[in-house]
C-alpha cells in the first residue's frame, strides 16, 4: 500500500506496554489518554512526527487504546484526549509522511482514522464512555478533526491554546477525516470556543459499572504462511494470480455459556468477540498490505444452531455492559466491511452456517451465490440461510438502516416482514424468493458461474469499481458517517491525485521546502 | 474548459429552427421529442456523433426544448423522449469527445447534463408535465440515464430494444449522470422491464390549462464586449488578473403588472422570467467558457420596495401556471448556483436590493459581507436587507432544504422565526444578528477585507476549494440529487483523473481501437 520500494507490512495487533506514542493512565472513572508521539517513531522512515504530528502508526495505538477501554475498563465513565506535550496540542497528520505515500496509502490512512474517530463517538452515544478533549496548545488539522470527533472541547486559556483547520490554505487537500462534515452535521454552527464541561459529572452520569471487572484482551493468535492467513475463527487464502481472497469463517464449535458470568469468564475466546477482534484484524491487514486482492469472497462453515445460540446469547443479555461492547464491535466490523473498497462476494454452500450475525455477510456482500441443491458426491444436505432476531437492528450499516432494510429500500414492508421467518431454514428457492440471495445456480451451472463472475470481476478497472460499489452500498438516508465515507472521502480522492495538491509544484510537494505552490487555476 | 488548443466559445442560447439533433412535434397534450443526432453535427472538431451518441451541443438543444415546453406549451401534459432514428435509441455520451476533452470540460460536460435531467423530473413533480420514455433501439449507458429520468419507460418488444449500463466493464468509468444513484435511490429495485403507462391517460391527468397560450422565448439579448458581459437585468465584468467575475443584477425599474393577463403580456419581459433567464445563461457561460475565473462576486442594485413588489406578485399568483414555471424556474437557477464550482461571495452596499428572490443570492453565497455605515462621500443611506415569503419555501436547495434552513441547520426554529421579519429592512447590525450575512465591516475595513479575502482564495487550490465548498454547502439531508451532485460527481472526478480510465492504457483511451486496456489493479 505504500510506495512499492517500502513494503513493510502494517501490523494492526499492539497492546498499552509496547506504545510509542500514547500514555494511558486511569483516575477512578476518568481515563486520561494523552498523546506524546516519539519524533523518530514513524512507521515508514523518511520523516519525523514533530509537534504531535501523526501516522498510521500513531493511530493504530489509538485504536488500540479506544478498544481495551471498552473491553477492559468497565469502570471508565469519562475519557479525557489530551498532550502530554508542553504547548502542543496536535499539529494533525504528518505531512511529509503524506507526500511520501502513494495515493492509495493516504486514501486508506484517512479511512481508518476516519473509522477510529466513528468509534470514538460511538463510545460516548451507546458504550456510555464519554470522550472529551482537552486542548493544550496548538491544535491544528487532523489535530482539531480528533478534538471534533469528541462530544467535549476544553480549550486551555494560556495564550498558546488554538484550533484551526489549515488544510485549504496550506496544503491545498481538505480536512478530510470527518472535519468539514462534522464541523456543518455535528457542530452545526461553529461553537468552538463554547464547549465547556466538568469531567467528573459526565463520568456519574455513565451506566457502566463502576464496581465491574474488565476483561483481557490478549494479544490476536495470527498465523501467516505464504499465502495463508489463519486466525482460531477464520481462515484466508490469498489467490494472487486471480486477485481473490477466499475467507471462511468457522462457526462455534458448542453452545454458548448459559450464564452472563459464564460468558465474562470465557471473555476473549466468547465466539462472538473471538470473530470480532479476528475478522476486525483480517479485514484491516488485507486493506493496508494487500492492495491488489481486489475481491474477498466469503464462506461460512458450521452448525446453523450453534450460531443462532449465539445470537440468542447477544439478545438476552444485551443490557450487560459486556455483551453490549461485543455487540457495538461486530456493529463496527461489519461497517468496516461495509466502505472496505473491495468486491466483495459471498457463496452459500452446503455445511455452511450463513444464520444471524453471519447472514449479515452475505446481505452486506455485493453479490451472493446461494447453491441450489447439492454438488455430485457431497451427502451434505442443501444449504440454507436462516434468520434471528439480530438480523433486525443490532448491525446498523453506515447509513444507519440495517442490512435487511437497505436491502428493501423499495418495499419498506417486507425487512419487518421477514421476522416472521426467523429461525427457519430458508433453502435455495426460499431465500432467493425472500429476496435474501442475488443467484441461486444449481450443481451444473455453479462452477462456471461463480468462475466467470469472479474473471469478469477481476478484468474491470478497480477504480471504477470503486465509485460504483460505494455507490450502490448506500441507498437511501445519509448520516453524518455515511457523508464522510461517501462524499468527503471521494472528495478528497480526487484532490489527493490532482496536480495542484501532488504535482512537482503541488502544495503537498513544496509544503516545508519554503517553495510556493504553483496552482493551475482552471476549476471543474 | 476543453483542451487549450480547441477554445471555440459555447453558447447555450439556441432555439427549435436551429436544431440539429432534436426534432419536436406536437399531438394534442403530447410533444415528442425526437432524438436523431447529427453525426458530423459534433461541437468539437475530431469526433462523429454516431448511434445517437451525444455530446453537450445535443445536450443543450435538448435544455432548451425542455424550457420551451414549460413556458411556451401550457397545453402539453406529456413528453414523449424518444428516438428518431431505425432500431438505435441512445448509445450515451460520445466517447471519443469524453477521449479528446480535458478532465474539466469532462465534470462541466456531466453537471450540465445532470441538471437537465434533474429539469426532466422537476417538470413531471412540479410542472405536471410528465415525462415518458419510448425506447425503441439499444439504449446504453447516457440512453439509459435519460431514460431513467423519465417517469415511466417504455420498451418496444422488437427483438432489439435493450438496455444497459456498460460504463463499469467498457469505460472503466461510472454511469454518472445519475444512473447509479437513480437505480438504487429512485427506481429501488431493478424494475427496468416493468414501468408501461399510456400517455393520453397521463396528459389527461395534468393541470396544464389545454387552452391557454404559451408565451415566446425569444433569443436573449446578450452583449460580450472584451471583459464585459451585459444583459438587461445583469451586468458582468471579467477581472482576469484577479480570476473574479463582479456580477451585478438590476432590480426591476417599475412595479409589476397588478393583473396576471398583464404578466401573461409582459412574458419573457417580466423581471424574474428575464432575471432568470439571463442569470442562467451566465452561470452556464461562466462555468463553460471562463473556467480561471474562480470567484463570482455578487452586488445587485435598484429599489428593494419594486423587488418586494414582483415578490408578492409571484406568490398572489403561485397557483397559475406561467407563474409557477417562473418560480420553478428561478428555484433551478439558483440551485445550478449552489453546485458551480466557484467561489461565491456577495457584496452587500448602499444602493442594493438584496431582498426576498435577491437576498437568496446572499444566502447562497460561500461568504457575504455587508457594509456597516456608508463609505465616505456616498450620501446614499447604509445598504439594508429584506426577507420576502419567497424566502421560506420558493426555492429549496438540491438538499431539499431552503437556505435559510441550511444555514440554521443547528438552530432548526429560528428560520421560522425570521419571518416575523418578513417586509422589514434590516440594516448592518440587523442582519448579522439575525445571521443572514458573515461580516460586517465598517467603512474603515471594508475596502481592504474585502481585497484580501479575494486575494486570498485566489491564492488557494482551485480544487481543495472546490471540495471544500462542496462539501460545506449541504449539510443536513441529502436526496437524490444532492447525492447526484456531492456524491456520485465526486467519485466519477476522481475515476476521470485515475490512469485506469484516462492513462495511455486507460479504457477511455484505448475504446474502439481494438486495443485491452492495461489496469493497475491496486484498489484503494
Amino acid at each position: 500500500m505504500a510506495d512499492a520500494d517500502a513494503p513493510i507490512p502494517v501490523d494492526f495487533r499492539t497492546e498499552p506496554a509496547r506504545y510509542k506514542h500514547w500514555k494511558l493512565s486511569f483516575d477512578g472513572p476518568v481515563a486520561i489518554l494523552a498523546m506524546d508521539v516519539k519524533e523518530d517513531g514513524g512507521l515508514r522512515p523518511g520523516y519525523e512526527l514533530k509537534l504531535n504530528s501523526y501516522d498510521l502508526g500513531v493511530d493504530i495505538e489509538l485504536y488500540d487504546a479506544i478498544q481495551r477501554l471498552r473491553f477492559e475498563h468497565p469502570e471508565v465513565g469519562a475519557v479525557v484526549l489530551t498532550s502530554g506535550k508542553e504547548r502542543v496540542f496536535c499539529a494533525g497528520a504528518n505531512i511529509r509522511m503524506l507526500n511520501q505515500s502513494s495515493h492509495g496509502w493516504k486514501v486508506n490512512f484517512c479511512k481508518f482514522t476516519n473509522e477510529t474517530r466513528n468509534g470514538i463517538e460511538e463510545a460516548t452515544a451507546e458504550s456510555r464512555q464519554s470522550y472529551l478533549c482537552a486542548v493544550n496548545g496548538p491544535c491544528a488539522g487532523g489535530g482539531y478533526e480528533m478534538a471534533l470527533a469528541t462530544d467535549w472541547i476544553i480549550m486551555a486559556d494560556d495564550g498558546s491554546t488554538t484550533v484551526a483547520l489549515p488544510e485549504v490554505p496550506l496544503l491545498a487537500v481538505l480536512p478530510g477525516t470527518g472535519g468539514l462534515t462534522r464541523l456543518v452535521d455535528k457542530r452545526k454552527v461553529r461553537r468552538d470556543r463554547a464547549d465547556f464541561f466538568s469531567t467528573l459529572e459526565r463520568a456519574a452520569r455513565t451506566d457502566r459499572p463502576a464496581g465491574a471487572a474488565g476483561i483481557a484482551l490478549p494479544p490476536l493468535g495470527r498465523a501467516i504462511d505464504g499465502d495463508r492467513i489463519a486466525y482460531g475463527t477464520i481462515a484466508c487464502a490469498l489467490d494472487r494470480g486471480r486477485g481473490v481472497a477466499e475467507i471462511t469463517i468457522k462457526g462455534p464449535e458448542a453452545q454458548p455459556p448459559a450464564a452472563l458470568e459464564a460468558i465474562r469468564t470465557a471473555s476473549a475466546a466468547f465466539w462472538p468477540l473471538a470473530l470480532a477482534r479476528e475478522l476486525d484484524d483480517l479485514i484491516l491487514h488485507l486493506r493496508a498490505n494487500e492492495e491488489e486482492i481486489g475481491i474477498w469472497v466469503f464462506r461460512t462453515e458450521g452448525n446453523a444452531g450453534l450460531v443462532e445460540a449465539h445470537d440468542r446469547a447477544l439478545q438476552e443479555h444485551a443490557a450487560d455492559w459486556l455483551v453490549r461492547e461485543i455487540r457495538l464491535y461486530l456493529k463496527r466490523t461489519l461497517k468496516r466491511l461495509d466502505v472496505s473498497s473491495r468486491s466483495v462476494f459471498t457463496l452459500i454452500e452446503p455445511g455452511s452456517c450463513f444464520t444471524g450475525t453471519l447472514l449479515e455477510l452475505a446481505l452486506a456482500a455485493d453479490r451472493s451465490y446461494m447453491l441450489d441443491g447439492v454438488l455430485e458426491g457431497d451427502s451434505r444436505p442443501p444449504a440454507a440461510v436462516r434468520l434471528t432476531g439480530m438480523n433486525f437492528g443490532a448491525y446498523p450499516m453506515p447509513n444507519g438502516l440495517t442490512r435487511l432494510q437497505s436491502r428493501f429500500l423499495g418495499d419498506p414492508g417486507h425487512a419487518d416482514d421477514l421476522k416472521r421467518s426467523i429461525g427457519q431454514d430458508l433453502d435455495a428457492p426460499a431465500a432467493a424468493a425472500a429476496g435474501l440471495v442475488t443467484f441461486t445456480p444449481d450443481d451444473i451451472d455453479w462452477g462456471d458461474e461463480i468462475r466467470v463472475a469472479i474473471e469478469a470481476r477481476a478484468a474491470f478497472s478497480p477504480d471504477a469499481l470503486t465509485g460504483m460499489e460505494a455507490s450502490l452500498r448506500f441507498g437511501g438516508p445519509e448520516t453524518l458517517e455515511s457523508k464522510i465515507f461517501s462524499r468527503l472521502s471521494a472528495w478528497q480522492n480526487w484532490i489527493f491525485q490532482r496536480p495542484n495538491a501532488v504535482g512537482d509544484k503541488g502544495a503537498l510537494r513544496v509544503y516545508g521546502t519554503g517553495q510556493r505552490s504553483e496552482f493551475d487555476r482552471r476549476r471543474v
